[in-house]
């Protein structure tokens, strides 16, 4: 029976993960780390047996510990600080929780000559500001990093390339843009803007106000039952030091957005631009060529956006109150 | 009086540096930090008012600290765990004693609005195994960094580049060549190539043999003086933001240079390569352009080859018996 370490399982991508595993009645034992714990019943799941393990992979003897006692056939490192606002307000700590954990998590593989293929997710964000005439970009694009955030990340993926090809441990990379789908916090745009208007609809009112960063910047995003399934695949069927996008290839700008989960909640909405929101060096358009993993590997895109956004109005009108960011 | 800080000032580049001001009658302050207390006479200067200050840029704390009080006008940053081989031995600890290291100092710069100028030293290695029709490699080659060494400079310039063009702090950087010089630490390849010829014609031989890994790389070596000139102007003149190349623009391969050591000394030469000094991934050749500071900012290297190999057997054949490696 194969064994999964998921790293940062608790989060959105890793409970999408294990469900994915679960629904395809994989027969599989999952130990999910994270700093805090996963807010899902652990014994839940029918064919996944799941266990957790609270751990800081800042501290390098407890995820060393980890992987030479779990000796996982597969690592999926989803642990990350992926906030590029975040990263902004905080950029050493943004940088220590993307590339210096998973530095750790490579180095406890390559020291224990763990037998185990990892993920490492990347982010879009690495290509920062690009010229229109590149898009859609494609993994051969030269990685242009503005933010804290896409340097942590872009770090992180030339560390996976060294120990991917010089020290020869069985590493796949993505870059992966921007994730949409239910259960998403609210620090990230569309959730909370799907939040926001949640609330404007609860209140029984049919024109509200709406606070956003800039709204004209384009995005592409992809469902997160999407990206897990490609994780899935990139485990089983993706080649070593490579690295591919995750994305749907369509662009969208964050007004868009704002219109179509307007139309889906039958709401006039006003959009007030908080300053605080607006980054220094935000890429403008960002649309990802997805030609990659599906000629190769056979993944394709299934969700579309009406369908995220529906799936996570459904998943905020269930929050009574909606307090906090999730 | 302008007011230096130096990081990693205990070291070959730092020593130089302060050498430098010191001869042409810069008067100024420089505050040294480094791990270690450094080998000179702190007060043999007349010109440079040197104090030290024992630091471990690791920790963000005691780095701010001497940020917030010294309040420099010049930081020149040459702290950096700079061995390549060492870097595929102690991949983290290079990590963090090149990237991390430098993170923490300029988020000092950054939290406590300090208005200085900052020097980001990074290195050729970056450019990683490079096509020969990319030669002589300029500062818009697309970086391919294949070392953990590598990677962790190429971190490094991606977080200096956010940092100035996100945040406005005022940070040079510099993708600086393979160094040579009296002086260096005998874990560098010339130098120990040297310091192993001085040695057999000490013992009064005229042929021996010497150790080293792949001779058939070619580097760009640059003079260690040339080197810290190229700072002192970058300090003055650079243009915040961007990066500079210091190279000789000449190749030579390690071959040749054992070749010109043992002319100088009147020796033969065998040599044995040690298997344990071939890295996984070795840059088979590189070699810069160094035509941006040369045409924008009047920089040129002035030392030969020859004068920094003859300096560099004046400087082992000073040390008697040779032991250790500096």
């Amino acid at each position: 029976m194969k064994k999964y370490l998921i790293t940062g399982c608790s989060g959105f991508v890793g409970r999408h993960f294990v469900d994915y595993l679960e629904q395809r009645h994989r027969e599989c034992i999952v130990l999910g780390v994270d700093l805090q714990t996963p807010r899902v019943d652990l014994d839940g799941y029918r064919h996944v047996r799941f266990s957790f393990a609270q751990t800081d992979l800042l501290f390098q003897d407890d995820i060393e510990s980890v992987v030479a006692k779990f000796q996982p056939d597969f690592i999926l490192h989803l642990a990350s600080q992926s906030s590029v606002a975040a990263g902004w307000k905080r950029p050493v700590e943004t940088f220590l929780n993307n590339t210096n954990i998973f530095l750790n998590l490579i180095e406890a593989v390559r020291r224990h000559r763990v037998t185990c293929r990892i993920i490492s997710v990347g982010s879009s964000e690495q290509y920062g500001n690009v010229n229109e005439t590149d898009l859609p970009l494609s993994e051969s694009q030269e990685l242009n990093p503005v933010s804290p955030y896409a340097a942590a990340r872009s770090a992180q993926e030339h560390l996976a390339t060294v120990y991917a090809d010089g020290y020869g441990l069985d590493i796949v990379l993505t870059r992966s843009f921007n994730h949409v789908g239910p259960g998403q916090s609210a620090v990230f745009v569309v959730s909370s803007l799907v939040k926001q208007m949640v609330e404007i609809k609860r209140s029984g009112r049919e024109r509200g106000t709406v606070v956003a960063g800039d709204v004209s910047i384009v995005r592409d995003f992809i469902d997160v039952r999407d990206v897990v399934a490609a994780y899935d695949l990139l485990l089983q069927k993706g080649v070593s030091g490579n690295i591919y996008n995750i994305c749907s290839g369509a662009g969208v700008s964050i007004r868009d957005v704002i219109d179509r989960i307007a139309t889906q909640l039958c709401l006039s909405v006003d959009i007030e631009t908080d300053c605080l929101m607006l980054r220094p060096l935000d890429s403008k358009i960002i649309i990802g060529s997805n030609q990659k993993i599906k000629e190769e590997l056979g993944w394709h895109n299934t969700i579309p956006l009406e369908q995220s956004l529906k799936d996570m109005i459904t998943f905020w009108e269930a929050r009574s109150g909606c307090a906090g960011t999730l």
